[in-house]
């Protein structure tokens, strides 16, 4: 693709697919004629897919080996295959599903990996050494991000071996319907991340005093003596001198902490993509996808999420899962959401965006098989409802939405180390509390934002590096990352995100 | 109250009343006599009601003049009315409230009253000088937080005329339901807020590429030369240098902008209460619907808001609404709300908070009368839908949640310039587009919080100041505070607020 006089080049993924992805940068024109014989009946945009056969009205359009449309019309070989040519295939029936077990654990692997991390009080292990303070309610956010300015100017220097400060910031606490059913959404994920094991146990909580969800339930400890509440102290001066002084007992603590070696064992590494395109399930994907099973071989807890990308093809993995236990929760998870989408008069064409499209997604069909392929070939372990906690380890499938800032919140809460995140068109996002390693899809977003992206796939399309060197690239960088000795790209530029909360309930 | 040697004293708002508030601070302890004679047969905490006289099972218990509960034992005169003791009334049946027209225009003021603002082209008024930088998508906000950090550091001082550089971040604009029905809200959400009167018209636009909420949305020009997308820049170091270069130039124009003198007609002023206690619907509440009139009289916009907080006393409202048109239009925004949180298995006991009744608040109904206070007594001539702007001149009431951050978004969105918000527990509530003059309800707040209560009504229960003097009061700090001549205690401690959009639509 960097490469402006690459012959015109098509990528099929399965041997029945009767579509192609163009290679080329800038796409193909009309006339073009491809090495096999095939000739391009239209000009077709890079990422797009053409026809590799004739296909009669009505006739199965697949790629990924799967059905991701029916003919509008009689579609000739060699013509431009988009959403305005194709029906969308109805969803897997969820009732019908009731398979497990088809696919067989991945043998260990021959070598063994290790991470420097920091062990904690209760026997879990983080990758980072930070100071968390959390919060119990919007009320407070003001105060204390003023609070988190003045301990990072005037105190985190002092303490060398702590990494950072960082307030968990969220939307929730009070105005909410703390009483509905869905409320329990919310309050898990906020009381989790709490429980981050990059926090070492030293969290500090923010509360007002009046609001809904009361800090003691945000608090891991016997004793309250990490809870500041404002409305206890005498003004602005005296709320920030205590979260000051409480910080700095608690900076000195972690300061004591110092790295040391674990197995992969302990490491929890989350999957994701957003602002995909059709090169994300050719090349990026697949890496993931190499790499979450070079993890799980390894001993690690991977997840992977997004159930609006999932739903499509829930059939695939439902198949994969350890008992007929993991998949009717996943089927349970896939019915929550339909019912949620539901109760907001949404259907799944919502997603894909506009940009999945121009970079050659049609529909939510294609997009799901794309990316469901981020987590590998390993069995299903376990199915977290959203805001849980991880309880076992390899593959598990987290439940969350797509959308990547909500993903990334509650995949932490489950206690997400660090991140793995996909990208087609580009997305400068990142998460404050975990390192997110950025594989691009295609050779020109890794060219065009150089400092942004940690990892390119995008060689895979043009033949420079295969699926297994880009996984294995991925999995080091993992352990690089989570060891402290990377830092990631986002990490450099500096870039803070605050959390997003997923709250199905209504606000008050 | 802060008087310890205080006698005895309570409040009875109404003739009717069988019921009072405490105003000793600490509260009253058993067999307490007051100079009437009444005495206590319970220890009564402060700001919470004593019974004025014998009320029998299933008895109406009045407050405001208006039935706030049912006994559901018999209660002897002197005795503690808590939640416990009484039932929940019916809310108001929506259906049979046809009623308008009730309230009289008051008078103008003698005297003509004016502030110092801004002129913008489009003929609207801000009271501050601002660079605006709103956002398509949450993915974008990480590289902005860092421009404008930049941007405060670097160039702001250059330019002295320009007050402040605000960045309008929100959680929406890609993995949502954009097609859903409730999507118009969010969406006329950030639309109107990047039309804020105080940003000059100089919006800039930050945006990704592959959004499902296309920045030329939210762009009021017929150019697109005001929008930076991170999609077309060459990695993070090009977006920070072309977001920063924008600026400029923008900064350059909004630096000639001088003040000028201006009839209160072009003021809009927000109200809204929070971390409320029994003491609100007696001090700080009335003043500020002092206030409001007074505003009214002279020609001003006043919006008030909170549905879950005025659902239980909306026939109050409707029948001062001007118009059947009005009544209608008021009727129909609470039932979508009714129906709101009934998708969400919510019901109105929802509200009020834990605080809420430590602080003396039995239920909503208690809470909604002393709510609706803040509206004064002047005709309502506008219900505004959330996130709509403001399309008429006097009392408006904009619909939207009671929660602070989230009410307080949308009153932004409906134009506000200015919003003064009461309070009884405390909380450091503050905007950032906008000044936020607080009003506490009790002495104590004041002592306990001075460096972040603006102006103090507690004086009303003690009796050093009538509601008419705090009113005036609040009526002269609206106006210095929209000239630029007074300060807001919460901008003198630098407390900066994210907005909280209100979607209730599903994320996807
Ligand atoms: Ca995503
Ligand atoms: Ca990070
Ligand atoms: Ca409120
Ligand atoms: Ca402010
Ligand atoms: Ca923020």
């Amino acid at each position: 693709m960097q490469d402006n006089n690459l012959e015109p080049l098509y990528i099929k993924v399965k041997e029945m697919d009767n579509t192609a992805i163009i290679v080329n940068d800038g796409g193909l024109k009309e006339g073009t004629v491809f090495k096999c014989g095939l000739e391009l009946k239209n000009k077709v945009p890079q990422g797009h897919k053409v026809a590799l056969e004739d296909i009669e009205k009505d006739g199965e359009i697949i790629r990924y080996g799967e059905v991701i449309g029916y003919a509008k019309n009689r579609i000739e070989k060699g013509s431009w295959i988009r959403d305005a040519v194709m029906n969308l295939p109805i969803p897997p029936e969820l009732s019908t599903l009731k398979e497990y077990g088809t696919a067989k654990p991945n043998g260990p692997l021959e070598e063994e990996y290790t991470f420097l991390g920091y062990r904690n009080a209760d026997g879990s292990v983080g990758i980072k050494n930070i100071l968390g303070i959390t919060t119990s309610v919007q009320c407070v956010v003001g105060v204390l991000d003023y609070a988190v300015q003045k301990i990072k100017e005037e105190l985190l220097s002092k303490y060398p071996n702590v990494e950072d400060v960082i307030a968990i910031n969220h939307n929730y606490g009070c105005g909410v319907a703390i009483n509905a059913g869905d409320a329990n959404i919310p309050i898990r994920t906020i009381q989790n991340l709490a429980k981050h094991p990059s926090f070492g146990g030293e969290i500090m909580v923010v509360g007002l005093g009046c609001e809904k969800l009361q800090p003691s339930r945000l608090n891991n400890r016997e004793d309250n003596d990490n809870i500041v509440m404002l409305q206890d102290q005498n003004g602005f001066t005296n709320m920030i001198q205590s979260i000051m002084s409480m910080a700095e007992e608690r900076l000195e603590k972690l300061n004591q902490r110092e790295r040391e070696e674990f197995p992969l064992s302990e490491l929890v590494v989350g999957m994701q993509c957003g602002g995909s395109d059709a090169f994300s399930g050719v090349t990026a994907n697949p890496a993931v996808g190499y790499a979450t099973d070079l993890l799980v071989k390894a001993g690690a807890t991977v997840l992977f999420s997004e159930v609006t990308e999932v739903r499509d093809a829930v059939h695939l993995l439902t198949q994969r899962a350890e008992s007929r236990e993991v998949t009717d929760t996943l089927v349970r998870e896939m019915d929550w959401y339909d019912k949620y989408l539901n109760k907001g008069d949404v259907d799944r064409s919502a997603n894909p965006s506009p940009g999945n499209k121009k970079g050659g997604l049609s529909n939510v069909v294609e997009k799901s098989l794309g990316s469901v392929i981020k987590s590998g070939t390993s069995p299903i372990t376990d199915v977290l409802s959203p805001g849980e906690r991880v309880r076992k380890k390899g593959l598990n499938f987290a439940a969350t939405p797509a959308s990547d800032f909500v993903c990334g919140t509650l995949q932490l809460a489950a206690g997400m180390h660090l991140q793995v995140f996909t990208t087609g068109r580009g997305t400068p996002y990142n998460l404050s509390m975990a390192p997110v390693l950025k594989v691009s899809t295609r050779n020109e977003l890794k060219k065009q934002w150089s400092d942004l992206i940690d990892i390119n796939a995008g060689t895979i399309a043009t033949g420079k590096a295969t699926i297994e060197d880009v996984g294995w690239e991925i999995f080091h960088d993992i352990i690089a990352t989570a060891s402290g000795t990377k830092t990631t790209c986002a990490d450099k530029c500096g870039i803070q995100n605050d959390l997003a909360l997923f709250n199905p309930a209504p606000v008050t």
